[in-house]
């Protein structure tokens, strides 16, 4: 049996007109911002207008540690979301946009797969609706203002030394890693280092993702730390007064797009922070005006639930004041396999031993979610390769850990695949099993939040920190950011900070190299290893095929 | 007295919904790609289904050269739009889109002013629908795939000190006119010399308001020179594979954007080059759709006749094989008072005899316009401290100049204030007494072409170039480039190129600094003079006073 390709089956898709996708949602076509016949952004006016509307529930879609075989973390959400509105629950997705310039490096991805996507697609992995082209433009007016002030005689005396804001552009180039500005004179200013990461790791767009509304946007981006003077004290965005123009350039992008499914039932798409240095959810805004226009919001985090679960939880919902009704793990046999010691060239052949070697990995997980107070369903998303014998071995050792899982074949049958997955995910929901708390409190020391999470979701003995990295963080205590929750940047392939060690590992350490402050997001950036935020171009760019066909098509692009 | 602001008048605009001044031109709504509820994309598809229809009269509106009294070039555009639509003729206005960037140092700009402005103003001193967004990804793309491509071997060779692709921003950065880049060891690259310009100054900019359609626009992109060989041979766009990707990122941006007037009447505002190192018109292509849609398509060039009408007249017309029916050239009492010696603070006061001295600027331009082979009408654009003796005195030098003078009043009354104009023109173009040429043909020397702009338009005595700037010309033209039409960048102040040499000025030379090969946008710039390709900004920015007020309205952007 042969499958169609995720980009011929979204090519087929048979999108209705965004005004009636929006219709479903009660969002009326004066307040729906078409960009195009298929995406449209939801009016602030109309968002404002709903927040007194009692709230659906809300379903976070997470996964097992990520392996080369894929998990289908996106799929189940869309998946999901199908399933639920074929059970005639009103339900919207909210993901994450994707950013343009990766693309360019290696082939762009779809939003979900199979019969489960978000269209349009190929606008999704291009400008879309020009959200981040907004945060790129809104970082770069703070870059030029800094300078500015520099040259226009350094009123805050900012040290040229220790200017922290660094320039972004949305494309992959590593020659602007590190560069030296300013230089040719007098009237260019004054030389300096610098160095340009992408743009989805701004401080700007993890500041969009978490603001409630355009007010604390504003107040956010001015708290933001850009620099810091001769005597270490530091310059905020406001003492450059630049948040009041950033804030009018992202007016814009901070309102949610709303797009189809391949089932045509609504989907929001919008923000895309990094998930090592950020939190790495879609917006705020987009899940609480969607909360505010559905009976269930089935949402994803990134990269696996020790790294994604955990900032969904810890940063996102504690700031937002939301709580999840209950959480999908998404695992698969392939996944299990690979975490039982399988290559990836022998995961077709039947392995029902690796499969119950691997599932260590998925019961950690299921065990971590539990300690939110969340409860959990296992989505094994299913393959077509799978053979009867793994499923039931995923299936018996997750009744082993107190959970369920549930089949769910939405890959290839879309939302119908779904409906067991979703069956379940609405008993957990309505039977109010819930009872969320964040992993800590806003007055833990911030060096003990590190080690709760070390010791509580990657089950480390120890956090290794030099007395220069505990210095500082008390230090930003002593400053008032002592209440702020920790972003932890580690690999996404392991519990610990080493990416070959997969499964469910214990007795290990967990090194902090560096600790950063996001002041105006709202966390410390607390980095556990090599952290890259300007990816480069591999020898044979994607670019170098993607072209337009003579009937208009994109080819090469996926 | 008391006149309304710009700003205000916009504000209060009844526009239309984008659907219906569409069918104002016969585009069918689903050909109309929408942007909010008051802006939309005309589609490639129905662009490609109209190429066969009949062309409407092509009006160009230029001005004498620019004073600080403003001559509203681009209000009477607007103006003379309405008046034509209140004659019953079926016209639309052709503008350039304004650059984000410089709006954050000095206030935005209008798309005209007082009763002839076109909308939604806000919207296109901001993302407005993404284009130069797209450029500046476009070549963000090249620059880093250049940087890639010599980091993974460099087999083409390029000298790292010949880059001459350098990359842009959308933002007024002086930090970033000239940088060291790919620092800071292995991973990052081979360390080299660079530096940002404008979005605006970009190549792809030029290319993307010359090409005819996508075909056309990426060969001219794969046909840039991106740098030069150890053996100085050129590499171009194509050597790097760059040009499929960029066209894929430009498909949107291509397609022209629909705006109304004030009067709810079609403006096509459609791409935005530097008017000095480029030509500085809109698109060929939302030129040549608004012509095969309207019965008049009334569009403006950059600066001054002597630089704007020159390139439109010498590069855009002669690329997209367009000929004017007439020449609309603006003038304004108070700029002829300056050219008379007046200064600003003296506008005020009456002084026929200042505006009689200052009408030699106005004949110089009347008598070049002609040269091409153009009728000429001019358009006094009143202002209202504007004396009856005085606007006598123009009419009257005028008349002497073999053409007639035409008092507009559209600033304070809109299209109404235009109809004596829009009659005047209407007989000129019916009359079908244009008799369109290019100034020099395209087998005329390169060198000779600037001798022949420099004689017949800047009225001067000689050209001056070192050897080493005619053998690169010599050069150019044994590799081909010998027919490409030449791309003056000079002040816009002065026919000279001192910009204090107000009036008509004779007996002067022109000193050809530097000659740089446009060889996509298909054009050799010529720069006699200082060049500023990356503004600064000002020690007061005007980003320090935008910001959304608590109505949501912008504040400080006007």
């Amino acid at each position: 049996m042969s499958y169609k390709s995720d980009i011929e089956i979204a090519r087929e898709a048979q999108k209705k007109p965004i005004q009636e996708i929006g219709e479903k949602l009660g969002i009326p076509s004066d307040h729906l911002l078409p960009y195009g016949h298929d995406k449209a952004k939801v009016s602030q006016a109309f968002i404002d207008s709903v927040q007194g509307n009692k709230t659906g529930k809300l379903v976070l879609v997470t996964a097992i540690n990520p392996t080369p075989a894929g998990e289908g973390k996106t799929t189940t959400t869309v998946g999901l979301g199908d399933g639920l509105n074929r059970l005639g629950k009103k339900a919207t997705v909210c993901i994450r946009e994707a950013s343009l310039g990766p693309n360019f490096g290696m082939k762009g991805g779809a939003a979900g797969g199979g019969r489960a996507q978000v269209v349009p697609m190929e606008d999704m992995n291009l400008h879309f609706t020009g959200d981040f082209h907004a945060i790129t433009s809104a970082h770069s007016l703070l870059s030029a203002m800094i300078d500015n002030h520099i040259y226009w005689g350094n009123e805050q005396d900012i040290d040229v030394r220790r200017v922290v804001w660094r320039r972004v552009v949305d494309m992959n180039d590593r020659a602007l890693r590190q560069i030296n500005v300013s230089l040719g004179g007098v009237a260019n200013g004054f030389p300096r280092e610098g160095g340009f990461d992408i743009t989805v790791a701004s401080e700007v767009m993890a500041i969009l993702c978490l603001a409630r509304n355009l007010k604390d946007l504003e107040e956010r981006l001015g708290a933001m730390i850009v620099a810091y003077r001769r005597d270490k004290t530091p310059v905020f965005c406001r003492d450059i007064k630049a948040e009041g123009a950033m804030t009018v350039l992202l007016k814009d992008a901070m309102q949610p797009n709303l797009v189809q499914t391949l089932e045509n039932n609504p989907a929001f798409v919008h923000g895309g922070p990094f998930a090592n240095i950020a939190h790495g959810c879609n917006s705020v805004i987009a899940t609480n005006t969607a909360l505010r226009l559905s009976d269930y919001v089935v949402t994803e985090a990134g990269f696996g639930a020790d790294l994604g679960a955990e900032k969904f939880m810890n940063i996102k919902c504690r700031k937002a004041g939301l709580a999840p009704d209950c959480v999908v793990l998404v695992a698969t046999v392939r996944a299990m396999k690979m975490n039982g010691g399988v290559a990836k060239a022998d995961l077709g052949a039947e392995n029902v031993a690796a499969v119950e070697e691997g599932c260590a990995n998925l019961g950690r997980h299921i065990g971590n979610l539990k300690s939110f107070g969340v409860p959990v369903v296992v989505a094994i998303n299913h393959f077509v390769t799978d053979t009867d014998a793994e499923v039931a071995a995923v299936k018996a050792y997750v009744e082993t850990q107190g959970s369920e899982a549930v089949l769910s074949r939405h890959w290839e049958h879309g939302g119908e695949g779904a409906e067991a997955l979703a069956q379940k995910v609405v008993e957990i929901a309505e039977s109010g099993a819930s009872q969320f708390a964040p992993l800590y409190r806003d007055e833990m020391p911030l060096f003990e939040k590190i080690e709760t999470v070390a010791k509580r979701i990657y089950r480390a003995d120890e956090v290794l920190a030099d007395q220069k990295i505990r210095n500082q963080l008390k230090d930003w205590e002593a400053q008032g950011y002592g209440n702020l929750p920790v972003c932890m940047a580690k690999t996404q392939y392991s519990f610990t900070t080493d990416p070959n060690r997969r499964g469910a590992p214990t007795g290990h350490s967990v090194p902090v190299r560096e600790v950063r402050l996001s002041a105006g997001a709202g966390f410390v950036v607390v980095v556990c290893g090599e952290i890259m935020t300007m990816p480069g171009l591999p020898s044979k760019p994607a670019a170098e095929s993607i072209r337009l066909n003579d009937s208009g098509q994109i080819e090469g692009l996926f």
